[in-house]
């Protein structure tokens, strides 16, 4: 279908295609963000922290990073700049991102979001500005997935007109909690409200938890989550509660409300449907998490790219010199299909954030199956974006061998920061639970619970019939499969409209037969309810990872579309390609399975993932370049080194050898 | 075919099969190793240094880890029992048996195996002792994988009776070498021998490297390779040579001589012949690093599967409480499938270190083909054992959520120590390709080089008939093999005959269709020979990795077979069916590609899988006790807190409520 690609592309031009709307978030960033913000190699956790608390105040304004507050307080009214400037940043120092992350995202946002003006008023533009640091306390040690059963409690108590709140016993401690255990003056408290003697479900307050001198205030127990993995620049520490008595006024009151006399009101009744309204205005935190990983995978395939386009090993028979690894089929199996799955998650991201920011934008009344689709597009996108990072990253660090070990060399320190990705926000495996659900019910059932377990006989009482929604770019994808011509097996393996067809009819079926299977559970296992879901939890689990795959598939072909320049054009034809192929590939048992492949095609998919991967290894260093990435951001010692050593690499021994042969 | 298991194992008998012929060695290790030993979390690299050195010289005599040494110079002549040390010390702390495998394994190691008497004389007690730290100088910075090509010379003077070492230029630096940024005072070095004014090929010389002070020797340019991932404690440096003299005695010259006129003589002619035969009697330290990444494997394993006993997360319909985390499908498809492949490895790795330690024994002339054999198995045991490490490592992190992030739980330091050993001791891919060759050419080709591809062409004249070979347990395999009835359809995929037969198939077909495509292009593509190689490279490791999933069956298999107590054998037996299904239905495309499995009965395997689940879920926990690693070794936090916080985590929120309201 896709025209051949025919000659080198400028890397410009793709970068224009990659960069999109806020293109001038990306540049300001690129423009702005120097040596002084990269991170230190072999530093120590209290020196990484002290530095990165610095650099947190000294980020330019035109960073954009707290671009989604509200102009009249300082902001720009835009949370998708807020989300690209996250992405930028996990570029320069992912716990710098990470930082500014836990103090405009979800520490600023959650003010924003979840209280009302008085807060605003009195809070935004400290936040906004660096001078009051905040955290978001929500994880418990006992419960960080399901957040309903947070056990924290705040008793209203209508005599002295507050709050009393309380860790009841060591795993109720807020846990993990970014900012507290050094900068935190104030944190946004999760706890359950209970006031009248009943309880109303998890609500947030604005807690103050250390004096102007730094110190803990009374009641408030603070302690390090010690050393990590990585993000050593962040400070984690848990928080305990002794009886603190808080201001009534200091409940975030958007979503409920508690009088003076203690009476408690909310414009939603539901408790659980209420959290996770609440819930679902955070979600931009989420995206904002896939995005940066995404960001640093970004990263670490141009280190690797760059540096297979430099290293040499072994010789080649019909040559002088010895193979550049990036020559080596091997390595082109390992490199450019993660490469080609990052162009695809890139444009579903874009896709993402672009109707995130739409959808924030809008003052109009919320359409709540639209939100709910975006909540579950955002966890899906973020576990398959994490994922990829983790799988991409650690491939990287091989793929450059002992040089990929040092610190020296960037990898390392990507690898460690990112990893948590996959848990935080959202541990991926609940996540694809929640899309899994919502997919399930049509995003219909009461609240959108990460809770896949509790309510098991309820949801399979309540699946629907499976209607797939295409969530982009409608009539493009329609008309490709309309345009398939005949019988599959006639259509060749690179004809969009049969890629998309086959991902669709994946999730289609996969869907369906999860439907069945948790309508014969409900009938057959009544007295097990815990066994309905259970049972089918992977089979669950799968329907999530194919409506990812195919949302993606989607927002690259619709990406694709929308490129103007025929060169571009082509080449990110040819990826999309290869992308498609790849996870027909990695799939292609329960293809076979389901006779969606005969075996002839199954192997010729095989062939033309090898033929792909030739014809794309000319643009390996192009497709890298893309991305755009400052070479000083890359932060990378052997690519600094690259003219020297590359002359060195490539002198052959006997050359060496006869040299010193005649000096003795 | 197996009995099922019919209530609970006692760990212990588990353990007796487990610790095997070595069992006096980790018992002596768990013993003696006490917290002293293990890692600090949280230190500098400085701090993890300078404790790793002095661990190292007080690691206790009953540890064995010197133990290959010859017994007339303080070892003990038992190869096996310094591989099972490692294997204990990895779970112990990973710096100081990466420390330790620097000194004894890799240093004492090439001194003992390359160098003569007065070598030994000179310098194995010292070595032995400790009192002389070394380090093994053969990776550079242009080359590590492919040795041949090092570009360090070393070239004779007859006038002076000297050699002159010397690195000609930076990317000749001998890189990433252990030991050498700080403790090292000798050096093991690798480089080009030049006499005569020809090139010998390369060989390796004793050189001392600092003096009694620890100041470089002049000529000796030692520089630091700086922080890494991982492995802090190991003090990794850079070497450099400026024509340092070298008297002609430090040559380890067993397999080549260099008389005092500059004459040389060998007792093997051909330089790469010569070259891969010393490489050869190194095989012990890629047989440790898998073991050790083993070791590892089982630390990671018992933490995840300790934690998910008594971590809860979400309510069941059916339950007073909320549901542990190993009781869901989800979390036990990753745990368990894992667990056993870390058990199959464990046999597999077990088998070759017997068989080696028997090779190392015996002062009978070597088998050049059970040599090779043995060779071929290490480095494939090394890539699968380090790979699966890497993977299952990085699970159990996720699989524990934010609490596998900190370091206090061990789990990032496991990850981050053993990331490398996918690199170091042969990268992985590098070492598959090395397999790969031994089974195209029966292992009868001049030499085992690690280089696939510079005579390509040559190989793929030379490739064989296809003559599978068993390696362990030939009767038995036989046996069952022999025993399975009728047509494969009819077979219940639990017959362990089957199982086997279906993996010998998969091994037998993928190596066949190689040699059919490689004579098919060395025909096709004699003006591109790169080509005859390179398109197949992916077809080539897939062979590769193919015969270790069939070796390591097969040793898992034998295992059972010698296990006496009848609980036992039935539960192994069914972990090594869920080994055998879970790599199955990994590659079910290829098996339904190529006709080895109907649809029905690939779907069959998945239902089989999941069934053997929940079949060993309440075994979960024998399971990783069999592995015996004494609690204080885990050194991790939240499995100490157990009890206190077991009992948290089972309280209701509404407990909570209902005592914080009654207080209001």
């Amino acid at each position: 279908m896709s025209d051949p690609v025919s000659g080198p592309v400028d890397p410009a031009r793709l970068q224009d295609v990659l960069d999109g709307p806020w293109a001038d978030v990306r540049t300001a960033h690129r423009k702005h963000l120097d040596a002084r913000f990269l991170p230190v190699y072999g530093e120590s956790g209290d020196q990484a922290r002290e530095r990165i608390s610095r650099l947190l105040t000294e980020l330019p304004v035109e960073s954009g990073i707290a671009s989604a507050f509200p102009t009249r307080y300082g902001g720009r009214s835009d949370a998708g700049g807020s989300i690209v400037a996250c992405e930028m940043l996990a570029q320069v120092d992912l716990s710098l991102m990470v930082k500014a992350g836990v103090q405009w995202g979800l520490f600023g946002g959650a003010v924003h979001a979840l209280g009302t003006e008085r807060h605003h008023d009195a809070y935004l533009r400290d936040i906004i500005s660096g001078d009051l640091l905040g955290c978001f306390a929500m994880t418990e040690t006992g419960h960080g997935s399901d957040v309903q059963q947070l056990q924290t409690t705040c008793v209203y108590d209508p005599r002295t007109q507050t709050f009393d709140l309380h860790t009841p016993h060591e795993a109720a401690r807020k846990d993990y909690i970014g900012n507290a255990a050094r900068d935190g003056r104030m944190a946004v408290v999760f706890a359950q409200l209970v006031t009248e003697g009943r309880r109303h479900g998890v609500h947030a307050w604005l807690v103050p938890i250390r004096d102007a001198r730094g110190a803990p205030l009374p009641g408030v127990t603070i302690s390090d989550a010690g050393p990590k993995a990585g993000l050593l620049g962040v400070d984690n520490g848990r928080l305990s509660f002794d009886h603190v008595r808080i201001p009534r006024d200091m409940l975030l009151d958007r979503y409920g409300q508690v009088a003076e006399d203690g009476r408690y009101s909310s414009p939603i009744s539901n408790d659980a449907r209420r959290f996770f309204s609440m819930l679902g205005t955070l979600v931009r935190g989420r995206v904002s998490v896939g995005g940066a990983a995404s960001a640093a995978t970004q990263s670490a395939l141009t280190i690797a790219v760059r540096y297979g386009d430099i290293r040499r090993q072994f010789s080649a028979p019909d040559a002088d010199r010895e193979v550049l690894i990036n020559d080596y089929l091997a390595h082109q199996r390992k490199l450019l299909p993660a490469l080609a799955t990052t162009y695809a998650l890139h444009f579903a991201q874009a896709e993402l954030v672009a109707a995130l920011s739409d959808a924030q934008r809008d003052d109009s009344p919320v359409d709540e199956h639209r939100q709910r689709e975006l909540e579950s597009r955002a966890a899906g996108l973020k576990a398959a974006q994490t994922w990829h990072a983790t799988r991409t990253i650690q491939m990287c660090r091989e793929a450059c061998g002992g040089a990929g070990y040092l610190a020296e060399n960037r990898l390392p320190g990507l690898k460690a920061d990112t990893d948590v990705f996959t848990t935080f926000e959202g541990d991926n495996t609940v996540l694809l639970q929640l899309v899994a659900k919502g997919l399930l019910t049509g995003y219909r059932d009461e609240f959108g619970s990460l809770d896949g377990w509790g309510r098991a006989s309820f949801v399979a009482d309540q699946v629907r019939e499976m209607v797939l929604e295409r969530t982009a770019a409608r009539s493009v994808i329609q008309r490709l499969v309309g345009a398939v011509p005949g019988r599959d097996e006639e259509v060749a393996v690179t004809h969009r409209g049969w890629q998309v067809k086959v991902f669709e009819d994946r999730e289609k079926h996969l869907l369906d037969g999860a439907i069945r299977r948790l309508r014969r559970g409900a009938a057959d296992k009544k007295d097990r309810p815990f066994d309905i879901f259970n049972d089918v939890q992977d089979h669950v689990l799968a329907v999530a990872a194919a409506h990812i795959d195919r949302v993606t598939l989607e927002a690259f072909v619709a990406g694709i579309e929308n490129t103007a320049d025929p060169a571009v054009r082509a080449l990110l034809s040819r990826v999309c390609d290869l992308y498609a192929l790849s996870v027909i590939e990695t799939h292609k048992g329960w293809f076979l399975e389901h006779g969606r492949l005969t075996p002839a095609r199954s192997k010729a998919i095989t062939a033309v993932v090898n033929g792909l991967l030739k014809e794309l290894r000319p643009h390996m260093r192009t497709l890298v370049d893309g991305f755009a990435i400052p070479d000083e951001w890359l932060h990378c010692a052997m690519l600094r080194e690259e003219p020297g050593r590359q002359q060195a690499m490539a002198a052959r021994v006997g050359d060496q050898v006869d040299a010193a042969s005649g000096a003795a």
